[in-house]
């Protein structure tokens, strides 16, 4: 029993008596209380192995603002560490990889790692996770895009000019598919196997496919997405389960994107809704767009844009509010707050005008 | 007199025999003549100090490479510079300013650099170029975007989130539009006295407006390029003097900005040629817009990819073949030889073949 499907049931078009709304990244360093547990937990990646810390930090924003579904926190780069790559992170930069992939013979060797074997404690963070939940709200499950993950798994780490993966494609494009044919198979198998353990909708993020050329997107990042999507598991626990695929920066390619067979499509805050509602909304949901910075705001300011966001959207099914990135660490918690009541508010009064 | 206005001609989609080209950064650190120039200078903003050393590193890509333009040697943020902020460069980091913009009196106090005294040294660069280059190729001036200025001005630097400049945005925005206004006023002078000087064609870098929502887009860049158009000096040693506008990551918002008022758009390599030309060909050129990193691959990825991207806008006039972005420093010189003869072969095969 779920007592609030709200979510659920934007991501597949169905009415809602308002707009669902999560925060990519909801249980992060903006809350105390998530940094008083990192403390206790060591290192970001012992919170992240810990299922009891994870399941405890993924309730936090949940405790403090009235979300409409949660998420399962953990790594986007689960699968690099499960396939031996070694995950680490260096004090105030982002994830690294011990050793990115170079050599041929690194890439022939890949394979896909067991989610229950070398990821098992994902889905023990999972199974505990929706114990907690007790029905309340439901659990995303998530990974990485094969073209992401393959950026960090090359480059070691984040970039600014992805000038070792992009090198590798434009040289040697066919060690790039076997890393790319590997990843999917991996992100196949960790999703499904989230799902198994209790996930009710899970998400793709493309972080980096936005970095592409058109045509390079389409073969290197988007082609991977599609064979994600048509081998999820679409049924549990008696529902649907809905699958949501995110490309920052991919407004260009929205058409495509909408076809791949996700049930929603993230949106970053460069495009509006109502056009990319017009362009694709027959299709799919919507997810997001508001940007995080606006969280800097006034009060009054972010207000005003969660207005304008959800009227851009309109009444209709199939909008879900989020950010179209992570939140900022350096987000003050009472404008979440003021966020969430706003999205709530505004929706239900735009559907009793309607 | 001119012997190779190709560029200019393109610009103004003019009929020419082949597709001019320069790139983005062309005079970098990729060329080791370049690094030894630097060394003898001192630092980076020695370099662009001296009139007689920004003249050498302007003329050295063209010297290797036929060249379709020269592009003034200087830094983005001359102009906060000769505002006072203090310009400096923190080594293997992007440009810095000493003294950010946080605070309200320091931004009502905020003036429009007079160019010919705060950056004399500018003028006196376009000259000498002017007078070397001797009517080989047209030479470009160029200047940051109100808005990407204004993203130095209040950052200090560059930043991944923008979190200072969009704090503003959405608490602030009338003290943002104090910035822009007055830097909006430097741009106009700065450029128009690059074209007294003897600058052939002017280019604005909105670098960082891609960052931004639509409507805020529209209002904090788009709004201040518009009046940079407007007022720019149109007609100088009896011909006119084209304009290009590079909002990077500015795909979603072709139409508009090309009714912006510029002869030209840049374009990175997100988009399709054809799709933009599609949208918007009849209303201005285009330059762009190869992904820099194809210069990482083999000559034949790079013939490969420049066949691609002239054949996607065909053989019509109003295309200059630029990269999508500047060139990265890790480029092999001899892959920019393949790319230039590439670039000049298969667009004069393309227009005898039609």
């Amino acid at each position: 029993m779920l007592h609030n499907d709200t979510f659920l049931r934007a991501l597949l078009r169905e009415p809602t008596e308002y707009t669902p709304l999560w925060i990519m990244r909801q249980a992060g360093r903006y809350l105390p209380e998530y940094n008083a547990t990192r403390a206790r937990a060591g290192s970001f990646l012992d919170l992240c192995k810990n299922p009891d810390l994870a399941t405890e930090v993924t309730l936090q924003p949940l405790a403090r603002f009235p979300l409409d579904a949660a998420i399962l926190f953990s790594d986007i780069l689960t699968i690099p560490d499960a396939m031996g790559l070694g995950l680490y992170f260096a004090e105030g930069e982002g994830p690294k990889l011990e050793r990115p992939l170079r050599d041929e013979w690194e890439i022939r060797n890949l394979s896909a790692p067991d989610p229950d074997t070398h990821l098992s404690y994902v889905m023990s963070a999972v199974s505990q996770i929706r114990r907690s939940l007790a029905g309340s709200v439901p659990l995303i499950g998530f990974s990485g895009s094969p073209f992401t993950l393959a950026c960090y798994m090359v480059e070691g780490g984040g970039s600014e000019d992805f000038r070792h993966i992009k090198g590798m494609l434009y040289r040697r494009p066919d060690l790039l598919h076997q890393i790319l044919e590997v990843t999917t198979q991996s992100v196949i198998l960790y999703l499904n196997a989230q799902i198994e353990a209790g996930a009710q909708a899970v998400m793709v993020f493309d972080t980096w496919g936005g970095t592409l050329s058109t045509p390079a997107y389409e073969e290197f990042s988007l082609h991977y997405l599609r064979r994600i999507a048509a081998e999820l598991t679409k049924q549990a626990e008696g529902r649907r389960v809905p699958s949501i695929v995110f490309t920052k920066g991919g407004g260009l390619w929205l058409e495509r994107i909408a076809e791949a067979g996700f049930d929603a499509v993230g949106l970053d805050w460069t495009i509006e809704l109502s056009e990319a509602k017009r362009r694709v909304g027959h299709q799919v949901a919507l997810q997001g767009n508001m940007d995080p910075s606006v969280l800097f705001g006034s009060p009054q300011a972010i207000e005003k844009e969660v207005e304008r966001i959800i009227t851009s959207f309109g009444a209709d099914p199939g909008h879900v509010f989020n950010l179209g990135h992570g939140i900022s660490r350096f987000t003050p918690p009472e404008h979440v707050a003021v966020l969430v009541d706003a999205v709530h508010n505004v929706s239900r009064r735009l559907r009793t005008n309607n």
